[in-house]
Order: structure tokens, then sequence, then C-alpha cells
């Protein structure tokens, strides 16, 4: 497949640690994600990467307003101003894991299920070596095809932050694949155990309330908004801890969980969400979890050129390599220095 | 009066159902307040409707930033995103209640007073046949003539969100109608009970504070928003509603109550507002009182393209829709089946 | 189908003179379509409709950057500053025919075949009252089923106005439709008499130039906007003209055809293209000719939320109607008065 | 009257000249028009002024989208970009006359009688003092009571650059003073001589053209757009000149004139418009005649935050102060000495 | 050095209370600093002022993203909406002090040691008439040139609002004068005393954090946002009072400190910031310390040209004005009426 | 030094094709110039490179407003929507000559002198291996360092597309490097044959005009817009194809030449520049000419965040892009295929 990484054929030659911006400024250079080495799926050094961050540039899932198929690429251009250090825990993923970007999964703007096909391909081959993957949306149509790969082995617990539950059945005359469906669609399909999937930050006007009628009958914990806000994130997170327990665990982060005073850019907006610091927090209690895999959906550049949905999306994004980096290192405690 | 709305003759050929996005996208269809239908002023059906949404497309007593009069238009542009029901109460007005969206109430850019009484003519009219406005501005001022005829049988009480009293005397030269003067000249007129007047979140800097002296001289209960801050939403609306007890209540939110982060579309911004999510339990709260009306007022479209701040209004418009229907169903159990 | 239109059964409650900016503001109502009546296309007053303006809000073919699903609605925000009477011929199209807008045409955006096959049924049904269609996009696919639509009789001529020609084969492994496409599907299928189609404003960077070959393979005129500036506009139209003689003919305008300097909103973009007064001229030099239908697409509001785009396209959509009501009227003379 | 003007009583402390970009950065500094001293009109070196720049913050006469009040402000803003010397004639009007920024005319934003007569009255201060106006809108309303002051001693000709003719007669039940009327009314009162009326590049939909047939009967010259583009801008600016011959003239430019692409920042835009080159070399052409005030209006920041029409509106408002600089010098040509 | 404010040289001329937004319309008029008078530092009234305002348009110092300079354009932009009286204390600022507006201090864009150099010349100015200077940024380096003025007598203490410590050595090949230094250079060169140094709100991605571990070592007090919202804004303000004690103190409110929902016009922002409430409670909990001097910095306008960015800065000027004002007023009680 | 290219040892693995919009879709993938390969300066495959395509994130010369710092991050984000064949030649640089994305030269925002030299190096690495540079700025002050690499062997001819001739012998107090003196110091020094150097556009309100007439003196053929419009785009490239003649030849293209309204995205906009069709044909003009370099220049994303300014930035480079392989071509017609 054409594109224009690099095809490096000597791992040697690969430094995974990122340019600073005391030396390149923040806003020079060809942007990838958190300025990690662009990396092409075909190369061989990929047997040393730990992490890999990859772009779904889609939206065919859509039922609303378009416009998350470019969300990757205006992520990548925020992304060079985050900086490697975690604030609170000193944490330096880039020093502790491998981390690269694998640029964007191929995908069909014309069609859906060649999409959805393709990226489950892509995602086979990152497990098939081992690595985990963070993915960038796009539409939230694509957790699908990233479960159906990360659940070969058997079905995943799942912690998804979102206003809506995407538990839908179909839309328009019966069609099952779109933004609002994936989760029903995993589990129905046996990719997700719905008794280890919490929903939090449920909120904002239904049609009938099938979706999560359907939800509660098959397990799933949804935490609305009001729970949320009377409970506080502490309480919450704790639940959804022990409900996805240490097994094999998917984060999937909707950014139309935040309130669109935070997040304008996407596509779903739902007043009442949560504030940048509750979701900073939310997913810094994700540490310590085994954590397989995660994704941040739903950035909508169209709806925000100001770039500012885009940054909160990677600073989140940010706080989700952290607790991979340290969930892959617990898996993998000797990989890195192999 | 020209308009574009229909002129139905048969009351059996109109669904007060709005359509569903899941057959008619979101985003498609000539857009009225939440896909109501449409409804002339002399419509016979008017008889069998319960709550009419109105706009009033009015800037005209605005001493600062106009661009309210757009505000109607952008409001019925965003609400077709909104769903029929509610994620808490799982109530569904549209079911309850015969709603339709009456188009725009009369008004004269040129001319203040003609525009004053062409909206209470508007207003009166649909009192008399029993149905209870919900309106869209507009600038502040416009509460004056929906008062005015909404009192016709007596002062009502009034739960007031805003960032300003708008209890002035007069502004340059001695003019009396303008955004910031309406709840004084409907207290002076007797169609407000001045101690049945609760104005929450008033913060902001001060021209000499003639109005708050005045406001309180009369018994008006003003709750500062640091008061809020301090005290809690829960505890704020428990007096609110105290206030007002179960005679009849009207209800007025300037959405520059909320925070300038939620809602900068507006032609007055005060910093340090409320959040969302506090505006909606605010509403929420108003649940079981003896509500006659409300307003939304001051969304200002020219300051907020992105269409936000509408998203914002029009959201909470629908939770004022929740509570007057509730109040509609209790004074007229049987009239929706009529 | 739900839709929020009138559903009147008399015809004579209708006015098809649209109000006054003089009476109702121009911001003020629910926006229809240059503020003529809004019906549904079941009402029975149909049968006195000379011309429908029809939205299709629809993107699902954009290989892009989508969005044109918004078109159909800021249109008709904008289209209210639109007066009646046009200023150089002073023909006034509300008075001579009578004009409605019918809403938009029932789309699918989750599945694109079943799409295609509603607006065909649509336009069909138009046809078979004799109503002339102006439709407003949507992406340019939308000109295939509308075609397939109106060639019910046999192969139509072509005004295509459009920076690229839309003669492409396939897009992503074979994909047949999609906005780069209707025209060769169109004449594959014998909607369009090849010889009697001309393009006119061709240009920006190619892939590999087949779909200019096959285009003029078939006999197809394609004015390169080189071709343009050298000529001038007058004889261009001309020349156009010849073309399609006095036989039935469409007319096709991409807004993209116009610089993105005048319509930044849209989703491809090439600079080098028409003004407005170039734009302008060009349709009305139509003035005369059989045109059995029209359409404005690919105005994009995400990428001009200031309106500037759908200011423009809806500019132009008043010079089609004006020229399609010459046609008409010169078809059915008496119609209106019937 | 408060304001925020210096009050310096002696003559010597002021410069005219601007300080330099080279000296004071451009972006530095309070934003007086052009960097030209900010002088109160009670200031008793008014006697010393040959032009004075004045904003009228004002669009109470506007019946669509409002705004214009804050042009000034915006204008002055982007005017500290302007250098002091002409491109091509090498003129310097900040050394070859007395020229100041006299603020803000009183305006008073409930009332419009009320301002008219203030605008008047600060008018009529000016001519007084043999000062020149050169007037930034605010909506075009303002020129009548600018005519008013000036037009003290006689009727003057004027040379009005518009899409419109703003020679209605009233709007809305009858009211005679809003911005589509201004010369329609001065023409009534004796300020203007029809016959020495020229209007250039009226364009856009009408109502029913009563405006231009009103006008063409007293004998004002409409050249539509049309003509415009047919004939030239060189021929038309000649017949101009022609018209208002070497009597006293004023100057009205309406940056609705230019195409919205060019100047997307009003509040009715009409397709089809000048060029920014043809504006400024209409303007030059203004050059040698008897020119005794000039405005520019209709500059809507709301409308285009982005100052792109304040930056064209000040760079046309620099070419129209060098023809009034011109003007100036040849009737008084020792009094900037003096 | 040219300017364009006055040079009134008897004071009695000059009248330091703003005129009222119900005589002048605050959009109008040339915009000084909340409608202080604007004067020039060469003014002999200077001998009257108590408290200046004063921007320093410059942006040198910025290794990302630049645009500051501009700040001090929008902030009296948009100050013309503040009234004169605060409404928790009633204070009136401007009636309690003479209160002006200086102007911009004097910088070279292409030349940094220039512009600190010229900044502190200013400052100096004015501490040598004993006037409490309040600065509008412009990028944080200008807090160093400041601080070396008024520290002419000796180490300060400072209250310090900022998302980032702005305690790091040097960028870029040892570049030492950056908006990331100012206070490790004015810690080195004894213009603060780090035991007296507080900063509240540190938060975001890190390089190797050797800033935060310098300041430790220094003796600085580092809160971390985690920390503030652990405790409460009360609790960490009341320390941060203790930490500075009575002795003298500057302020320096970086608005990057505000979370980018309510702030995203700045060149460095990170999620998880202050709320505006929490902003303005913490700079009303400052009040009666010993204040000589205060900054508010960073506000971009080219990332926030709807100005709510300025807006909230602004705001937040006033509350440092009012607690600036209190100070001044207990140092100097009979100042005033002088 | 570290950057997130490439750094492939092994030639064979590098394709210079760009990947087709027909398999990756245009928004997909990490953004290098025209998804041209992007290597690293020490890429040994660089002996097979023709023409190097390179962002200079630069705008440290900048007096007005800045951000031009950021103009190569949004042009390569746009370059992704060029096709590779051009629309009138058939052209295919991209098949003609192997074409790569170099990255950014390396800058230092905090030192112009370190800046000038590293870039002055880094095109003299391309120079000596016989490439060819294509670079995007950045303001106008790096064409400084460019000429004074590429003119290592004598002095150079220049085409100069600007409003302004960059002539002036400097800024506040005496500054020499400054993107408005690049020129003066390159003829000054040597780089330039002034005698070979043509400035077309020119325009503007002036200082005093002494930068024209050093410019006049020296030799420089400045040719202002106003010349340019009466005389056609024709007759001045071929005078200015005729003062350049066949000897080495750069081009200088800022961006500031094209009008506001179709290059709004500047820090100098000047009104009455280019159309994008004069522009296009501008660059078309010089093909034939011995071009050994060129630069697009001062596109400013914070001032259009829309990116229609870059897209005709990048439209415009790719313009100069073939024009450049021709040239490169004529001059290594065995090159492509060592």
């Amino acid at each position: 497949m054409p594109n224009t990484a690099d095809k490096t054929d000597t791992a040697s030659a690969i430094s995974f640690v990122p340019p600073s911006a005391m030396t390149l400024p923040r806003y020079a250079g060809v942007a990838s994600f958190m300025r990690a080495p662009h990396l092409s799926i075909e190369n061989p050094v990929l047997s040393e990467v730990d992490i890999a961050m990859v772009g779904v540039p889609w939206d065919g899932g859509t039922t609303n307003r378009p416009g998350a198929r470019h969300g990757p690429r205006q992520l990548r251009d925020l992304s060079t101003m985050i900086r490697p250090k975690h604030p609170v825990t000193s944490q330096n993923p880039f020093e502790d894991r491998n981390i690269a970007d694998l640029g964007d999964a191929p995908v069909n703007p014309a069609d859906i299920m060649d999409t959805l096909e393709s990226v489950t391909g892509f995602i086979a081959k990152l497990k098939s070596k081992g690595i985990t993957p963070l993915s960038a949306g796009g539409d939230h149509l694509l957790s699908y095809p990233i479960l159906k790969a990360l659940a070969a082995d058997g079905p995943l617990g799942m912690v998804h932050f979102d206003a809506h539950t995407d538990l839908f059945d179909s839309y328009f005359n019966g069609f099952k694949y779109t933004h609002g469906t994936p989760f029903r669609r995993a589990i129905e399909d046996g990719y997700l155990d719905p008794k280890r999937v919490v929903q939090i930050g449920i909120r904002g006007t239904m049609y009938d309330g099938e979706d999560v009628e359907w939800g509660l009958a098959q397990g799933v914990r949804i935490i609305r908004m009001e729970e949320v806000i009377d409970r506080g994130i502490d309480d919450v997170m704790a639940e959804a801890r022990d409900i996805v327990g240490m097994d094999k665990t998917y984060v999937s982060f909707d950014i139309d969980s935040v309130d669109p005073a935070f997040a304008p850019g996407t596509g779903t907006p739902e007043i009442g969400g949560f504030t940048s610091r509750e979701a900073q927090k939310m997913i810094r209690l994700l540490a310590g979890l085994n954590l397989v895999g995660a994704d941040l959906v739903e950035v909508s550049p169209p709806f925000d050129p100001s770039g500012g949905t885009a940054w909160l999306g990677i600073s989140l994004m940010y706080e989700l390599l952290c607790v991979l980096a340290g969930s892959n290192a617990t898996r993998n405690p000797n990989r890195k220095s192999g």
C-alpha cells in the first residue's frame, strides 16, 4: 500500500525518542503523533515497537454531521505541542516503551464493509507483533473493527466514556453499521463481554431508550452523567475498575463525553458533559488495569477549526498513552530493552 | 399577515409527533422548532394545540452588541438535533401534549412601541386559546410584552435566570424600553408581583447599583452568583420554589446567565457564570410548579456562528418545554386527548 | 413519510407570493427557499405548482471533504434575503409562475443506492405533475438520480459549470457512484446526450486525465477555464447555447466552478475560478433555452460558517429560477392562471 | 459630553504627524484613525485642523443584519497599518493638511431622531470651524444628518458608490428613517441636488423598483453595475465627474458596493460587486473635484471578525482622505501653514 | 517619543471618571483601558495619577505560537464593556483612585534586549512618580523588566497564576530571555525573593522537570493544579497569603492558567485549568495584601478573534485593579484628594 | 539534528511517486508536501533527488503581525489535495523528476542571526548535491539566507512577486534583518544582480519611498500594480523574462502580492492585488527560464484558519514546482533516470 512513511530496514537507525521542542520548535517539522517516528506497517523495525499510534480517518458511519475523517490530521498537528513527561507521575512513556506513529489505517470512503475489514486487518497485524494500538478517529464505528481484531482470543472488557451508548440496533431502514451501533455489534459478535462493559457520561435527549434497555439486559453498566455528578469521579471510577477487573480491557473515549464548551468540534454534542479536569482524572484512574488498546474518537475539525478540540483530544490521548504504557510494561517487562 | 406557514383547515391532517432522525436525518428538512409542525396563528387546528413555540426576532432594545434578532433562526436550525424523550424522567412532551411551532411573532425593527404592542397581541391570542407559550428571543425586552399578555388576569411570579437584573429605570436620556428595563416596567405596570420574583445568577460589574436597590425595595429576591456558588444549586432552587409557590409563574432564562465559555454568542457576556450542567439542573428543578409560560433570550448568532450557543439554548428550551408540559398537563389533564 | 411541511388540502388557501421584507423582516420566520410556501409532496395544491425548489441534503458521494449535506439548510437560511424582482430584466418569477419549496428529497446517509433510488422517485413525482425542479445540494452525485428521472422520455442536453468534469469512471476499488462520476454514469445510461453536453470552467490539477479523454471521445465539449479567460464569457456562452440547442436541457452548477475567494465553502476548491460577476452573467445568458431542470450543488457550510458561499449559491439559484421560469412559461403559457 | 479624548488647551503641544511604524510598531498604542491625534471637539486646537476623521457608531437604521455600530472601532484598529504617503501620487496628506481624529459623534442607540439631531449638530460644529469631515459608519442612514449639516448653504452634489439606491420611501408601516431611505429624505429636504447625484454600482434583487423610478424622476443618474462592467471604470467616472461638476460635492461610499468576496463584513451583501482594484481606482478618479466631505459606511465587524472588510474600508478611507486633502488645499491654500 | 495620547498640561482639565455607557454607548469612542483617560508619560498631570494601566505589545520571547503582541489592543477594545463598580464589594476604584491609561510601553519587535531595557525604563518612571502599574501583555517575558524596575529597593514577593513555572534556564542553544524564563532570571538577579514566591495552577506535560526542581531548591512554593482541586481555592489562597505576607508583593496572572475552554486565545494552552469563577475568586482573595504592581499576560488575539479570551482577561484585570486600588489607598490614604 | 523523517539507507526502497487519492484518500496519512517522500537531509538517497521541497517555519523578521512560522505546517496539510498532473501542459513533475520533502530547515525562534546561518547551511547542502530547492515560508527574510547559499557561484537574477519591495534599509533603531530588508541585503552582499531583478505587483501606502528610490538607483525594475493592470499580465511577463534572461534566476513569491480577498492569511495585506488567475498565469509564464530555486512566503495561518490562503499558496507552489522541474530537466536531462 502506498504511503509516505519511511521504509527503513535497519532498526538501529531509528530513535524512538521524539525531538525536543528545545531544539526543534513545536511548530516545525512534518507532524507525526507526538513526534514519534513515522513507520510503515511493513517496516522490519516494528518488531521493536511496543505501542503504535494509528489514525483512522473515517466518518462513513456518521448519521448526523460528518467531518471526523479529518480528525487524525488535526490531532497530529496539535500533538507536536505535547512534551514527553507526565506532570503528576513523572512517567516518560517514550523512554519506557518504544512508541511509533504507524500512519493511518487503510479506509475506503465509499464502502463501509470494505473499510471495516481493512481496519480489522491492520490492527490484527499489530496484534500479531505484540503491539498495543492507540487509535485516533474518525467516527465511533471504528471501535468495532478494532475490537474484532483485538478480541481474537476472547471477549474483552471495556471502559467507555461517551455521551451516547452507541448500542443502537440500526438506523435508516435497518442499516447495521453506523457510529451509533458499534458496541451492540461487538457484544452480539462476542468481541465484548457485556458484563465487563461500563459506560460513563451517558446523557442527552433520547429516541425511545431501546438502546439503554438492550444494554442493561445484556449486563452493561450504564452510568449516566447525573449519577457521575452525584457520586463524584473517584467513586465512579472505583466501580468501573471493579467491573472490568484485571482481565483484558479496552478503553474507548468519545470526545463528545466532554462538554461542548471544552470540545465543540464534534458531530453530536450534548450539553452537560465532563470538564477537561474530570476527563483527565478519569483516564489517570485507569492506571494499573490490564489495558490492551484504546481509542479517542469523534474529533471533527470542521466544527472547530481553531484546533481547541483536537488539543483536548491529543492531551487525553497522551494520558491514554501513559496508562497503556504502564499496562504494556507490566505484560512485557523486558521488551523495550530487547 | 403573510408568512410561510401552512394554513391547513382540517385538524385531522396534522401529526404532532415530530419525524424521527431515524427516517429523516437531523440535517434534512425545513427547520421548525424541534421539528414540531409549523402552524399559522390563523390555523383552526390551534384549538388542539397545548404549547406553542414562538420566535421573537427582535433586538431593538439592545444597548450594546446587537444580533439577538437572528436568534430564532439559529435556534430552529440547531433544534432538529433534539430527540423527543427526556433522558432522566423518560417524559416525552411531544406525546403528552400537542406542541407546535407558531412561527415568529410580528416585529417592527424600526419601531419599539409598535413591536411591543404586536408581541402582546400575538401572545394574547395564544392565551385566549389556552395555549402555553415558550418563546425564543430576541433580546430581553421581549419578556415585557409577553408578561403583559399573560398577566391579563393578575400579576405573575417569575423565576429569572440572568447575569443582570434588567431592573434599570432608563438609558440614554430617559429611554424607558430597553433590554435592561423589562422587569422594572413589568413590576411598575403590575404584570409581576415583585414578592414572587426571584433572580438567580446576578453578577458582573455595576454602574451604580440603583437597579439592585430598587428591586430589593420592591421585595424582589436577588441571588447573586457568589451566593449560588456558596449554597449550591439544590438549596437555591428550593428557595426559589418557595418564593414563587404554586401560583402562576413565568420563567425567563437569559443565556448570559451561563458562563461565556459555554455561551459566547450573546451581547452582554459576564464571566463567572453557570455551567451547562448547572443550567440544566436548575430548570429541571422547576418541575411541578404552576408555569404559564417561559422564554429563552439573548442568543446572538453573529457572536457565535459555530452554533454552540444556540445548541445550548435549544437544549435548555427542551428542558423548559418538559417542565411546561408537566404544568400544562396538570392544569388541563384532558386536553391533549380532546 | 413524516415531515414538517403543511398538508393543506385546499389550494385556495395558498398564496404563492412570498411575504415582503417590508412587512416580515428578512431574518424573521421559518426559512423556506426564498420564502416560497413550503408544501408536502402529497399536497393536492401541487397541481398548481410550476416550479419546485427542492433540497437534497446528501454528501455520501463525497471522496474528500464532507459537509455538503448541510447545504440546503444554510441555503434556505440565507435565501430569505432574496427579493422577488430581477434587477436587469424586471422579471418577477414569483408573479409569473407558481413556485413552492417542496422540502428535502428523502435521503439515506447510510446507503448510497437507496438514496439514488429515493431521489429519482421524488423527482419523478414532480415530473409527473409537470413541475420543473430546481434542486439544491448536497454533493454532485445527486445530479445523477435527478437526470434519471427527468430523462425518462429521452436523453437531455446539459450546460455544466464546474471546476471538474465529474466524468471519472470509479474511485477506491472500483466504486462507481461518487461525486466524481455522475455524468459518466448518466451518459452511459443514456440520460444525457454527450454531444449536447458542454462543461465550462474545468481546471485544477489532474490524476491522469482519463476523465477528459473519455468525455472528449463521447463528444462532450469541455471548455477549460483558460479558454474562457481567453475568449470571454459572451463568446463561450454563445457556443454553449449552440451546443445544447432548443431541445430539452438541464443546467448543473457546481459552486466550485467559482473561485474559492468567492466560494470558500465547498469540498474540492480549485484556484483560478469564476468571479461572481461572471457566474451571474453566464446563467443570465441561458435565458430562452428549453430548460427542464437545474441544480446548484456542493455548498458545504462547515467550510464557510459565515454563510458567504451560501449567499452566493442562493443568489445564483435565483438567477437559475428566473431562466427556468422563462422556459416554463414558454412551454406552459396558460398554466399559472389555471 | 464625557469622552476619553485629550483636552489640550495649547495648540503648540500637538503634532499632526502620526508616529511612524518604524518607531512605534503598527500594533502598538491606543488606536486612533490612522494614528492622527485624538482631539475632543471642545479642544481649542481645532482651529488649526483642516480635516477631521469622525466615527458614527450607529446602526439604528438597519432593517436587516445589525452590527455596523461596531464599525468605527474596528476601522480604527486596522487603520494603524496605514502608512502616510500615497504610492501613486506621492501625496502625503498628513504633511499637507492638519488632520485629526475627533472621536465618535454622539449617538443614542435607543432613539433614531435624537441621534439624527446629535450627528447634525456635531458636523455643523466642524463646518463652522471650516473643517472637512471624513466619517466612518455606522449604517448608511448617517449620511442624512451629515448632509443636513453640510448643505446649510445650499444643496450639494454627490458621488454615491453603493449596491443599493437607498432611495426608498419608507419601511415597516411607513417608517421614514432607515438605512434604505437617507438619500430620498436628503433630496426631499433640499440637501442634495438630484441632478448632481450619481449612483454607481447599483445591483441586486429588487422589491418593486419604486426607488429607482423615483430617483430617475428626480434626475438622479443611476449607473447599474452591469453598465459599469460594459463601459469600464474610466468611462463611468468621467461621466460622474461631469454630473457633479465643480460645485460642492459629497462622496458616500457604501462598502457593500464592493463584492462580498472582498467585503463580507456588511449587513446587506450583493454578489457581483466591485473588486478592490476598481474601488481604489474610482476614488482616485475623484481627485480635483470640489469635495466638502465624505463617508465610508456599513462595515459590520460581527460579520467579518477577521478584520479584512475593515482593512479594505480603511484603505479606501485613506484614498478618500487624499482626495479630500486635495480639495481642501485648493479651497484653503494657506490654511495649513496658518 | 511620538504617540497619539494627549499632552494636556493642566491637570484641572482631566476627569478621571470614565464616561458612563448610559451616555456614551459601550462600543463608541476611541478605546482606552476601561475608558480611563489616555495620558502620555510626559504629561504633568501624572503627578496626580495613582494607578497606571499600561500595554506591553510584545511577543518576542515566545517560543511557540506568537500573537500576544496584539493583546493590549484587543484588551482595550473589550474593556469598554467594563462598568466601574465592583458587584460584591461595591468598591469603585475609579472614584477611590486616579487611574489612567498610559498607552503602551516602548518595544522593539526586532530586539529583545533593547525592549527589556525600554520597558524597565518606562516602569521605573512610573515608580518614581509613585504610580502603581497594572500591565497588559504581551508575552510573559515582560514580567522580567517590570520586576527589575519595581524591585529597585529590594526583592519582591509574588503570587503567580500560571500553567507553567516559567522557571526554565534557557531555550535553543542557551538563549536566556524567553517567555519560559522570566522568573528564573528575576530570582537570579534578586528581583524576587524565592521564599516569597508562590505559583498556582501549574500543570501540563513536562520536558524534564528541571524547572520545577530548580524552583523548589530556591524555596519557591509550587502548587500544582491537582493540589488546588483537592484542597479548594480558599485553602490554597490562604497559604498563598501566608507565603507572601505583608511585604511588597507583585501579582502575575498568565491567562493560560485558565482552562482553554474559557481562554482559547493564548499561545501555550494546557487542558485542566481554572474556571473563570475560580480565577475571579483567587484574585479577590488577594485583597488586603501589600501589592505594588500586577500584570495579565499571554492573551493572543489571533487565536481567539471572537474576543472571548480578551473579555475574560480584561474582566480579571478589573479584579486586579480593585485589589491594587485597595493596596494603593492603604499606602497613600491621602493621595487621591491631593 | 533530531527529526521525525525516515533515515532509509537504501535508495531502492523509496518510491518518488506520491500515493494517489484514489487509493489513499486525500485527508489520510501523515502530511508531507504534495505527498512526496519525507527524507532526512542525511539520507543517502538524496543523491537521487532532483528537487527538494523545504519548509522554513520562521517569522522572526516580522515587524507587524506574526504567524508565518506556522505556514509550512498548514501548507503541507492542504498540499495533500494536489494531484500530480498539470491541467494545461500535461506535465507530471513527479514522474519527470525525483521530488522529495526534506522537512523543515533548522530555525531558532530566539535568534535571527543563528537562524540565517542555519538556513544558509541547509540550502548549501542541497546545492552541493545538485538539488533545486523550493522553499515554503515563513516570512520573507528567509529569502536572504537561501540566496546566500544559491549565489555562491555568482549573483542571481530574480523574478519577485510582492506588494512590497522589501528593499528597506533598516527598522527600529537600525535593525538590518527583517522581512522588509532581505533584498537590499542580498543586493549589497552581491547575491543578486540588481539589473536582473524585477519586482511585480508593488503597491500600498508608503513610509517615505526611500526603498523604491534605492532600488531604482541600483537598476532594479519595479513594476507597480497599476502598471500591471494597464499593460496586462502577458506584456509585463514578457518584459520580466527579458530582464532576467537565460542566466540563473531565482523566483520569490510573496503571497501578499495576491489580493487579500484571495489571500487573507498574511501579515501585511494590501488591497488591490492580483487575482488567483493572474498569479497562476504569471508563474506559468516563467516556463523555460533557467530557474535555480524558488520560494513562496508569508502564508500566516492564524490569520486564515480556514486554510484558504494555504490552499492558494500550495496551488501556486505546484505551479512553481512545474517550472522548476522544467528548468531542472533542461540542466540535467539524464539525472532522473540515473
